[in-house]
């Protein structure tokens, strides 16, 4: 493997780049100009018409990019899904790109942007790691009006007996805020509200957020928003946004976050952009809206979801594809040579020596991720996303044991090489499309009882031998049986660290149970939260934040973005 | 006065309005396809660049739109302004219209938008009235950044000693929501924080707003952000964010916002509607930039600032001129009948019936502002805005009164008729500024010790007898002295509804004198706030806000906003 004589960073690659004005991309995939806002010369939104006028015509297929679990070492999970979408084209299929909007909070915080890297990235990779075309602080709006609308109708004699012990509604930033986890507000006498303990959770965390990236249309949207349960009264009666009478105004803070972003690869390859719900609180998917325009404009849509396929493909598999009535067609699942040495039990600063028992004994886990798609019906393609530090034995290694396992394998390059880098993948994935069996299902039906969903997740998706609740737990699967919201389907919150609720557990951990703490029912995103340990919302900056080497130069050009 | 056969609201006016692509806007006013970038087909944001280009043309003529004290009988501040720059365009004159952005806290509360009314308002109103181009969520964003790195400095060790008790940097949302006034934060024990007592400001009460419509340039814009200080260490020295080392992170966040915003007016006028700060808290006009730039594009420039002419106007001819290097043309005072009589001591649910005693009578708050007008030596036009149940009688009373006088007078109707009903108005503007004598320079000089420069403003400006400081503000001004800040301007925060600090005494207040309670230097804005009572930094939402009747249709049109 050939060394770039200079070494980029992500941003000098991104912003060196020749873009091309977002109208001639859309032109490209058959956009009407009536269709298209631009937002700057780089980014647009969709109208949501294009799902309309396009009824009728056929879904592209859909491949679902997913990892192993993800480790210090990186996977490179973006990167891949940008440089797939870039060979697809490069093989002169008309190829989408389906991709989640990046956070502010860990932008700032530790990852400095999230939008590929290399040659293999999303731009202006600035706007969209940054405010984008504002979705995010929409959402934020959305989120905190309904909160100073919940606090409004307490402090405005309360009519409707909400018992502040018992709201569950929170506020949000988009920023890594710890000191915001746990406050107390409407503190200062009579007139400045009612005291109580309330915190904060980062924006992509909101169930507005979960809502944004379900809904198929603004009207739905609309009905989600108002079945929001944001706590409950002094009888324990449930209380939502619809009984506040705040669905309208919410709504018209969402219209036009709620229509799909345009804009281009490095290699001019066309990206859906919108939404990003985190991947453990919530099912961390890009939107059903963009999903189903990328099926409707292209013969091939690239899409992602987050952290390892036991969470976010999971999720992609058992709840996104209702909402969006899609049928996979393949998945990708990315693991890195590193990776796979930190599952088998490598330092990450050792990671640069040649390990190849390390590697044998963590190709573990791709195993059970792989038997985890097998187990979803959907061919998949194994992808090796190479890394400068990775040795020939350690690649022969991994590819004799995929051979012996007759399972398809691809090593990427798209990071340094961009779309050419992916074109082995691509080609072995479009040989999986066409000739494997494609029996895809979810694992379990919404009529199963709660019990039993969970079961089958813990069972089939993470290799766990049983599940416990807690006292707790039990005690609300009694209520929320009760309330009627039984038949909604599960969205798991465990670590994405292990397959276990335990992140310390890495490989393929055996002979362990799931423990579900608590129940959270999410009523307007559809689903019922099952919590098996402390799971972050908000989460904390370091201790030298990202944010530290970002400053904008005398021409008004970002720097320290990566 | 002809009454329209049929009264539509302002949100039906706008939305039947004929809209112009917001490039041919740009065009007609000679601003380049490179300088320009849409957001959307009517929106479009201006570059920077456009200063550069033109520094060597002359400065249009700038007109400031002022008021009467505000009452709740409602003045048409901005209808006016919007409604002169038709007028003059109907005139043939190239005229730009600068405002300020509509926060969406008023908007949801009572107000349910800030863009003109009638036939005078900038569209589409919908946008502008809600997330807009995105400035007031990049601030809101910088803002709370700038937190969370506070707390995290804290809890990472504190290096620069901050005295939690001391931290005099607050958060913010854009939203009316009285339960954020006063909270603790930082609570759950050793990993969630540091607890502290904080507080969350609406977004336009933020300093950073402040500096956003005071800066230069972007560089500038970093300067003042990095002077700004956030607390005091244990040696109760002041801790700025250059400290922290986050002005450049924070600049980035802003790097989009700080281009102006174009849009136009129902008439197809150019207008720049670019921040929007306070009027008590803070200076209460446009960014320097939008103005700056509407007087390099325009020959005659129409710009409004908050409150009555004690307020906002005071502020732009002392603290605005000064960043923007203006030198205003004319002033204009905006009346309405109901408004004289609700300070001549009628009642709101009166102001239906005609009453010339108590117009007359309150007059005296009108010549107040005059004279205020005068003291700063620049031409001015009064203008009365009618009402439907303006009298002849009343209306006769007002133009002889200010005939006597010798103050020119015109009435509008710029609500029913648009551009047409501002025609008198914009006449007698032209008229003034060319034939009359304008000798304009601030009422005070920097280098006054802050005691004179208050003294100046509150005698010459409220017409008050004298000041007095309380003793907490007499030990903060030796600490501000200490700090070397004494030569900044002075912002002052003073009720709006009187000229006096007793929101109660409408009218002309005479013989009263004016407490400082406390003064707060904001250092990055460059100016010392004095508070002269409680001013309201966070407004709450009234029973029944606005909110409750914003809808989107199955259109996807926003509804009641109005």
């Amino acid at each position: 493997m050939k060394v770039h004589k200079e070494v980029k960073s992500d941003i000098e690659i991104a912003q060196n780049a020749k873009i091309l004005p977002i109208i001639n991309i859309a032109k490209s995939i058959g956009i009407e100009k009536v269709d298209i806002e631009p937002y700057g010369h780089y980014k647009a939104k969709l109208s949501l018409d294009i799902l309309k006028k396009l009824e009728n015509k056929q879904n592209g297929k859909v491949i679902l990019v997913t990892a192993v679990n993800p480790t210090p070492a990186g996977e490179g999970k973006s990167t891949v899904t940008v440089g797939l979408g870039q060979a697809l084209a490069r093989l002169d299929k008309k190829a989408i790109i389906a991709m989640r909007e990046p956070s502010l909070g860990p932008t700032m915080g530790v990852k400095g942007g999230a939008t590929g890297g290399g040659y293999s990235q999303v731009i202006p990779m600035e706007d969209i790691n940054l405010h984008f075309t504002g979705d995010i602080h929409a959402i934020t709006t959305a989120n905190n009006a309904l909160s100073a609308m919940i606090d409004n109708h307490i402090y405005q004699g309360n009519e409707l007996e909400i018992d502040v012990r018992r709201i569950v509604w929170k506020r949000v930033v988009d920023l890594n805020d710890r000191a915001l986890r746990n406050v107390i507000i409407g503190l200062g006498g009579a007139v400045q509200g009612v005291p109580r303990e309330d915190g904060f959770d980062i924006t992509v965390a909101s169930e507005i957020m979960a809502i944004f990236c379900l809904a198929s249309d603004l009207q739905n949207l609309k009905h989600r928003l108002s079945k929001i349960v944001v706590g409950y009264n002094f009888k324990k009666e449930p209380i939502t946004v619809g009984d506040l009478g705040v669905e309208g105004s919410l709504t018209l803070l969402l219209k036009d976050a709620i229509k799909p972003n345009l804009v281009q690869t490095l290699e001019h390859t066309p990206a859906i952009i919108h939404g990003g719900p985190f991947a453990n609180i919530a099912h961390g998917c890009n939107s059903v809206l963009a999903t189903k325009m990328a099926a409707k404009l292209g013969d091939y849509v690239v899409t992602e979801a987050g952290f390892g396929a036991d969470l976010g493909a999971e999720k992609f598999l058992n709840i996104k594809t209702q909402s969006a009535e899609i049928h996979p067609s393949a998945v990708v699942i990315v693991a890195t040579i590193r990776a796979l040495k930190m599952h088998g039990g490598v330092e990450k600063q050792e990671l640069n020596t040649e390990n190849v028992n390390a590697l044998t004994s963590g190709l573990k886990n791709l195993q059970k991720h792989i038997e985890t798609i097998e187990e979803f019906g959907i061919p998949f393609v194994v992808a090796i996303n190479r890394f400068i530090t990775d040795t020939d034995s350690e690649v022969m290694a991994i590819k004799k044991w995929c051979e012996e396992r007759k399972y398809p394998v691809a090593l990427t390059e798209v990071w340094e090489k961009g779309g050419e880098g992916g074109i082995d993948l691509a080609q072995k994935l479009l040989n999986v499309i066409e000739h494997e069996k494609n029996t895809f299902k979810p694992l379990y039906k919404n009529k199963q009882v709660i019990e039993e969903k969970i079961e089958t997740i813990a069972r089939k998706v993470y290799g766990a031998s049983g599940v416990e609740f807690s006292s707790k737990a039990k005690k609300q699967l009694v209520e929320i049986e009760a309330n009627g919201w039984g038949e909604l389907p599960i969205c798991m919150a465990k670590t994405q660290y292990s397959l276990s609720d335990n992140p310390k557990l890495l490989g393929r951990p055996e002979n362990f149970t799931i423990t579900i703490r608590e129940l959270r029912p999410k009523i307007g995103a559809g689903f019922i939260v099952a919590l098996t340990g402390d799971v972050m919302t908000m989460p904390g900056l370091p201790k030298v934040p990202a944010a530290l080497k970002m400053d904008v130069d005398l021409s008004g050009q970002a720097v320290g973005l990566f």
